[in-house]
């Protein structure tokens, strides 16, 4: 199997790809699945300029991770039948990764798998649900239980939807970006840090080209394990404290955005990296300041450890029951994956986290 | 992606097989999918020779074409879920063409993509569903709606359990034997024709040779076509006319089994063939004495050939909605697909069909 997205397109010419890609696959009808708020927001809007678009089915879910469910997958497979969808049709994802994650999964299982394309709206989604052909729902209270690996024909990663989007939305996505940019030191993470993440900069080419360079690095990555058998496992950096601070803010009834819980995680494991392998402090340094200055802190103190520590043994991606296991860096983009850490040095590096975010 | 299921295994020793396999693969647990019946007749049996099937996770799910639903795979990913199936798990599927359909979907999309062994019980899956990575479930009243091209890691085909089939499933089985027989020269119809099918003596070894040389003719197609999109249509040999007689006899309230509507439909194509294509009549008549003396007839006359003309125009594998198109014969092994053929020359050979079949 070809583990890389067909067709990976960089552009805010979206209209002018989609029709180009219309025109090219001729499909037997073109069906665009999008959430309540994308439809009007952003499908009505393409549709002003995009045959392909303005002439499209259109197949409406609900939006939020709660409906990434196999009664919304159910609902889309009753409206490609209801609305004569054939093999030979072509599926338009338009969304954020709930509608990518979950229209792919429909598009991949009807009639046994239906061409699809990806336009995500988020950078979270551009940045990282855009390669590595997860599609998927999750069951029974359970993320992404249900799914399988199949790439999209084309993903269409473009800027110019993010004038809609919330700060907080921006930000999450840039934790992974900054992410990338730490395993690859080809990125620029000195760059990336000094990009103007203000309002309204990021619509426009230069962070475009940010972007692009943080798909690269994801694409390069699984495009070499693409069934997340053993390199992918590094992509996980900053993930396993993120994790514990995620499910702990959401056992004292305050969750946090994902990419915020990343962003804290990476400072943690950043400083657990340096302790282990030696990481540089000048590495570390900046990253924690620009962190705590777009994304504040979260707030623990000596009394949460013990249930930080919980968690991140029983995190999915942990290897071992009796151990807590992490991918640490080095340095830039020398990763080294599942090395086992003792409980003391991952204490002294949530007391320097809270030092560093001035808690 | 290789087309070919990895492991395609012909053998009577299949608690030797599966035993076989899963000290290779050493899997977290194996769970076995198998219907109510399969459950009682074939995996208990099973388990007293095989420490893996001995020592395995049981899903049972409802038997029949009517409970290959989405809500029987919501079922199995329930079970699989609460019974700890990580991504390291084996699914075997004991049982027939529903089983293994439906739990290779299930299977494939837990976890985005469990690893699992088909063990086909009937003589029509072991032929049929065997081969060609076909996995899925009906949907909103289509059969097959929902799916996806998948192979099994390992496909175990013994004789050893058709014992205990009714003689008419081993006709609907061998009816796509002689199809395969007349696809390819080198299986030898006549030596088909003239094997012993009577009770008790398609267990044997004999019988599994048969078998084998059938598979590997649908193997041959299948891995020159994975995804349908051509050649793999000369598998539809006899299916056109045979459909039109099985929905016929459901409208009549009379249901006939697949297999003997893909015996009968394989007559009249041939015949079809004669006079489009110039088939000799040596090889027809033979055959359809031995359908004949072995399945009887359906019964049709002139009064339903319209409906039944009306019937292969809608065959969901017709390619256009103004023809009836054929996969025909030029001479044994010789077949030519997306023949267009008229209705004067259709009627024809339904007249000949019914002389054949003493009508």
């Amino acid at each position: 199997m070809d583990n890389n997205v067909k067709n990976l397109i960089f552009s805010n010419d979206v209209s002018g790809n989609i029709d180009a890609i219309a025109k090219e696959l001729s499909p037997a009808g073109i069906y665009v699945i999008a959430d309540v708020n994308t439809a009007t927001f952003v499908v009505d809007r393409l549709a002003k300029t995009s045959t392909a678009i303005a002439g499209a089915h259109r197949i409406t879910v609900k939006s939020g991770d709660i409906n990434k469910t196999i009664e919304s997958v159910t609902d889309i497979w009753k409206e490609l039948n209801r609305q004569g969808a054939t093999r030979n049709s072509l599926v338009v994802n338009i969304g954020g990764g709930m509608v990518t994650d979950m229209g792919g999964f429909a598009a991949a299982t009807f009639k046994r798998g239906l061409r699809f394309v990806n336009i995500p709206t988020t950078l979270l989604a551009s940045v990282d649900a855009s390669v590595g052909g997860k599609t998927g729902i999750n069951f029974n209270q359970y993320k992404n239980e249900v799914g399988l690996f199949c790439n999209a024909h084309a993903v269409i990663i473009s800027t110019c939807f993010f004038d809609t989007l919330p700060r907080e939305e921006i930000l999450s996505g840039f934790a992974e970006m900054i992410k990338h940019a730490i395993i690859d030191a080809n990125v620029g993470l000195g760059d990336l840090l000094r990009s103007d993440i203000s309002a309204g900069t990021y619509t426009g080419s230069n962070f475009l080209e940010h972007v692009r360079r943080s798909v690269m690095v994801k694409q390069d990555i699984v495009s070499k394990d693409f069934k997340e058998t053993g390199l992918r496992r590094i992509l996980n950096l900053g993930h396993t404290v993120g994790h514990a601070f995620e499910s702990h803010a959401l056992r004292h009834g305050i969750p946090i955005a994902h990419g915020y819980a990343v962003a804290w995680g990476l400072v943690t494991e950043l400083l657990i990296s340096h302790m282990t392998l030696g990481l540089p402090t000048d590495i570390i340094y900046p990253l924690a300041k620009f962190i705590y200055e777009n994304y504040g802190a979260y707030e623990i103190s000596c009394d949460d450890y013990p249930s930080l520590l919980q968690l991140m043994g029983h995190d999915k991606k942990n290897e071992s029951p009796d151990a807590i296991t992490f991918s640490l860096l080095r340095d830039i983009g020398v990763i080294e994956t599942g090395i086992t850490v003792d409980p003391d040095t991952i204490r002294a590096a949530l007391d320097i986290y809270r030092d560093l975010m001035h808690i």
